[in-house]
């Protein structure tokens, strides 16, 4: 078997746990299949040669033992989860390449001085559990307890005190590296082999209420109406343009809009929008904010109001990290480029604990948490050579 | 009592049953509500000297024989149901001004040559039966027998037989007279006394589609988006300022609107809205819609896509009727200007089998359909006299 084969291969196993019929994969959080798969994984891991152990919340976790393990640990993997009806390589291709990298260094007789860990995160997608449940349970970032968690962790059999079990020694954890699907078209389009992420971007989520008076659409004329939907329409316009004139990986989305009333023969008198800004800035994310509710007060037809629901800081990744993995790609000589992760990963919640490098691989067309998610398997072990490399550089650190 | 008082004493007893703790008024269409007043209405026309019936679908019928009944009879009345919690004077007012019209012939000793009938009209405001139940069934323009409808009207107690019997013999109805709150403020706005209805305005609603493509909010660049709800946004403010640009009381009005798949963090795919236009002539409809589809076509990032819902055709008021309110007006130094009706009225269907005319009295900021609903009691008396002296004019004729 060629490294395309052996790397598709263990990409297989890993999801087959949860193959859906029509070639998509759902391996929900806490779910039968998720576990499934968590044995599965273990097997592998063992047939690699490390030691295994499932945690208390359903982390994977597998130890290959360094030569000097009073250097520290190099912590690996990916997420095993997967959205429902989502495709073959979210998440369990970090994992399947991290493995690849345990035979290769095995088959090239290589004995790491760190001890290398691969783990298989748990619930790393959203759920009524929080995303980057199993990460954020290792790194000890759970919130403290609340009845209503707690009442959501029961139904999941499981309890804070599971919780407090899975947390982790990261004292000798030297840093995490992930390899992922970009689940972007930006390396695509840009035709490059390997994304160096700079880091995963904040996330700040507004919702928007523009109150205006509703009325018969029959009888009220346009120049006595309040219609807050074309109040609201101007102010997504606004939105648009505003982020197309940033050059800077700048997003923002207006996602959910619900028009109260909402009938055919009524103008609206209500309307609600999200609008979610993510950057690697927060001071950039705040002044678009700034832009947008200044344009808002200068809309004459409804009275805009802002609530923020969410305000989710940035995580750099390393300097040095992204330096080695910069020299790797160099050293096969792949092109790269470097850029935000506009989605987040576990690496929010270890990036709190750790410096944090991750590589990224195309994504044909972009997609991502569908069937039709796909990336060309000599671009999957194009990324998984350059985390072998970026291993192999980290453990000649001291 | 002067007018004011026996107006009000008059619409205050039609309204009384279905009259709610808040203020509003519920007398839905087939209700214990509707047939509770229609008893009541009954005993106010036998009061007033009429000879009265209620049909099979439970219009309440009162004649006033004329001297000279082979000159035909002169129909007025309006609508006894009500919206849920609507208001005091929508349809009521113009029943209880055809009353005290009566009673103004009587205390003036004035016979009419023509007979004079009033009716309370069942179900005019929407519901499962389909708008102007009532009157479409006096005019013989309910649709054909279908086993869903059979199925609706069972649910009521009626079945088709009853909608044939309560067809009228319109041979010798002369003409069709209304007072009607405006239930919009272009009478409170040119601050005139009465709005002579030029007609009922044609509908034309369609289903506008905008099909974009759906992706993650994180990791799609502005650049490489196709958001359907931008594109949306674009049509909506095009369709305010189009709207806008006409001085001919065309109104547009996008009033359901929904976002797929309406997540916070996902660009919207797929917008499916509503596009409602009234005017009264069609043809002004059509080349608007023209436009419309025109500015669609040339959105870049969204596929539209329209389709008919709806296509009812406007009713003009007779213009001889029109002049005889005028000169009332006139008589009685009342201000006035000519106004389309922009919601829709029996006279939709009365107006299919004779000569059609309506009036309308200022309706207090617009409001209608709510407990706030509201027309100064000396306006109403306005149109009262408006409407008795255009009773007089019709008399006159031969």
């Amino acid at each position: 078997m060629n490294l395309e084969q052996k790397l598709e291969n263990l990409t297989t196993v890993i999801s087959d746990a949860g193959k859906n019929a029509d070639g998509s994969y759902t391996r929900l959080p806490m779910s039968a299949e998720y576990f499934r798969a968590a044995s599965q994984l273990q097997t592998l891991m063992q047939d690699a040669g490390m030691n295994t152990s499932i945690d208390s919340v359903g982390n994977v976790h597998g130890l290959l033992a360094g030569t000097k393990p009073s250097k520290g640990t190099i912590l690996t993997g990916s997420h095993l989860d997967t959205v429902k009806n989502g495709g073959l390589f979210d998440g369990a291709l970090g994992i399947a390449a991290a493995l690849l990298c345990v035979q290769m260094l095995r088959e090239n007789n290589i004995s790491l001085k760190h001890n290398l860990q691969i783990t298989g995160f748990q619930g790393e997608e959203g759920s009524d559990l929080g995303g980057t449940f199993g990460s954020r349970s290792m790194m000890g970032l759970i919130p403290p307890i609340s009845a209503e968690y707690e009442q959501i962790l029961k139904q999941y059999g499981i309890s804070y005190r599971n919780i407090s079990d899975a947390r982790a020694d990261t004292s000798d954890m030297k840093c995490y590296l992930e390899l992922h699907i970009e689940q972007g078209k930006i390396l695509e389009d840009e035709q490059k082999s390997i994304g160096i992420v700079s880091g995963i971007v904040g996330i700040t989520r507004y919702k928007i209420t523009a109150l205006g008076v509703s009325n018969h659409a029959g009888t009220t004329p346009m120049k006595l109406r309040s219609d807050a939907l074309t109040a609201a329409a101007q102010l997504i316009l606004y939105i648009s343009e505003l982020a197309n004139s940033y050059s800077n990986h700048l997003v923002a989305t207006v996602g959910q809009l619900t028009v109260y009333p909402g009938s055919v023969a009524v103008i609206p008198g209500k309307v609600e929008m999200t609008l979610e800004v993510r950057h690697m800035e927060q001071e950039v994310i705040d002044n678009f904010i700034n832009k947008i509710t200044d344009f808002a007060s200068n809309i004459t037809n409804a009275e805009f109001s802002f609530s923020e629901l969410i305000k989710k800081p940035s995580v750099y990744c390393s300097e040095a990290l992204k330096d080695k993995i910069r020299l790797s790609c160099e050293h096969f000589g792949m092109s790269f480029t470097e850029l935000p992760s506009g989605a987040g990963h576990d690496g929010n919640a270890i990036g709190q604990r750790m410096p944090i490098g991750m590589i990224f691989v195309p994504s044909v067309n972009g997609l991502s948490h569908c069937k039709d998610e796909f990336t060309v398997w000599s671009d999957a072990v194009n990324g998984a050579l350059v985390l072998y490399n970026t291993i192999l550089e980290m453990d000649r650190e001291d």
